[in-house]
């Protein structure tokens, strides 16, 4: 039973991952849908009520009944690197690889429609709303009224874009960032704007879910911080990422969350407050782990390498016994 | 309650459902995501735990509390009709939108993620199977090799695209055709190609499911009819579309395929044989329905009028109760 890893060819999250797989003797596929038609080939048969496919990667042959487990780890645009690459190509390639994985019993780290649905910031909200996570008040809206009116009961706000990361290559991530007082707003009119009340936090949480695992760290806010610097990932303090404890209920309302979105993984982004509660700000579904795992210690890789090499379906692990698995 | 159709402008098979929907009082919103930030605004709040969200087309001001269903009937891009459209513009907006829709309790038809995984080829020939729905001999493939043993197995076959359209503005369908004798599928290695045993077809079937609704018309292959043009889209046969009655059990397996497929809506095509069987070729879960009411008199508007203002989901009733609906 073997796990497939899809994923760019430069990526060393996934490498750290391999490093446990390996180790614990679990074979492993890894392939770049971009490098289909080139050293990549499918193929499936459906015949008599029976589906039956193989992937070859670099001269490896890999039976879709024996797999255990597929990994999405920013894998490459399909057949991005074929001798005569066009959207056309893209869009056949991709429906021929991602279609048969759907066809599988394998399990998902994360299932591409769970991914789709858990991108959307206005669904996330909600959905944390809806599994009893503290969220801080929140508007998105083009109406430049609604806009004004939310910056009278909530003075102190931040904006940060509703789709998360700029459209662009490499993608660049947009700093969320302190409204000034007296903002007038009318520009909302032009685009959709996501406000939300500042929170005055004391640390910025990461939360890490693997499955039912939660590994968190928290980074204490320093007294010297620009307050202007609202965005961790922009901000340039010395303090370290430690690990935290993860509160019970918030653990429950974490995997409720997970549950709702099909995810598996999660990286879940809170600022906490002086009163020590967590509020949540996002989760992506496809968030990176290596730095907090370099600054903590906490064994991330390890733990999505066992959760990858854990059992498989019921379909696949009747596969299994019935001795049809190629590898 | 109000039933929200995301559509762009011209869509006469939108007009035929509008009609139906009037004529029984149903409050319509019809909106096209493309005039986001000209003639379409939206604001959604979310402050202690609750949501509430709102849609302005037209000077016509929407509840989200109000949602009775939502019907996506080919969509425009996202503030594509914007002062200043941009690749960005259209993620805020879209992200936006159906970031909030999806956090309603309203029904749809299709839900986004539904849509995208029915649109699939190679999972729909497996769900099909999966369904109990006779399909015809399937290779997807970029091995020439398997493509030359299944056409020794199948020596009578037809090639046709694995994602469905040719991705170009506009789209264009791309016809099915059949497999010369002798063929080399050398080429197959530059890009996955579907190969499918051809069905000696007496007939054209299409049934179109509008939730528990099927409703079948059968177009009769004219002898004298070309035998190299197996698609019928591309036909000039003069043979008219007629009702159809629905094989039990091939209608439960079509439900079957429905549930799994968490569709509300599907047009699916079979190919009917010698001995009366219906094949699957392929469940088209945005698939037009004109020609089909036009042809055979079926009442295909009016269903999917009546479905969409069925009752809402359990959320959107208590939410109607309590008089927090604007329309």
């Amino acid at each position: 039973m073997t796990v497939l890893i899809l994923t760019c060819e430069e990526d060393v999250t996934a490498d750290m991952v391999v490093v446990h797989l390996n180790a614990a003797g679990v074979p492993v596929v890894r392939l770049d849908p971009a490098d289909l038609t080139s050293t990549v080939a499918l193929s499936g048969e459906y015949v008599h009520g029976a589906f039956r496919g193989h992937l070859s990667s670099a001269g490896r042959l890999l039976s879709l009944d024996g797999l255990r487990s597929v990994w999405v780890r920013r894998p490459g645009t399909a057949a991005a690197r074929a001798a005569e690459p066009s959207p056309w190509l893209t869009e056949e390639a991709s429906q021929a690889l991602y279609g048969m994985l759907r066809g599988t019993g394998a399990r998902w780290m994360n299932h591409p429609d769970a991914a789709m649905r858990a991108r959307h910031k206005p669904w996330q909200l909600r959905q944390a709303q809806l599994s009893g996570l503290p969220v801080p008040a929140t508007l998105i809206t083009s109406f430049p009224q609604a806009a004004r009116d939310f910056a009278e009961r909530y003075p102190d706000l931040v904006v940060k874009p509703v789709s998360g990361a700029h459209p662009q290559d490499p993608p660049r991530a947009v700093p969320t960032t302190r409204v000034p007082p007296g903002a007038d707003f009318a520009a909302v009119a032009y685009g959709p704007t996501l406000l939300q009340r500042r929170v005055a936090k004391r640390a910025d949480i990461r939360l890490t879910a693997v499955g039912a695992r939660m590994l968190a760290a928290r980074k204490e806010t320093v007294p010297g911080d620009d307050p202007e610097v609202v965005d961790v990932r922009f901000a340039s303090s010395s303090s370290p990422w430690r690990p935290a404890d993860v509160p019970p209920r918030l653990g429950e309302a974490v995997q409720a969350y997970l549950r709702e979105a099909q995810l598996s993984y999660g990286a879940f982004d809170f600022a906490e407050d002086a009163d020590g509660t967590w509020w949540f700000l996002e989760c992506n579904q496809s968030g990176q782990f290596g730095f907090v795992e370099v600054d903590t210690g906490q064994p991330i890789a390890r733990t999505i390498a066992e959760w990858l090499a854990g059992p498989g379906t019921e379909r696949a692990r009747n596969a299994d016994r019935c001795g049809t698995t190629a590898s």
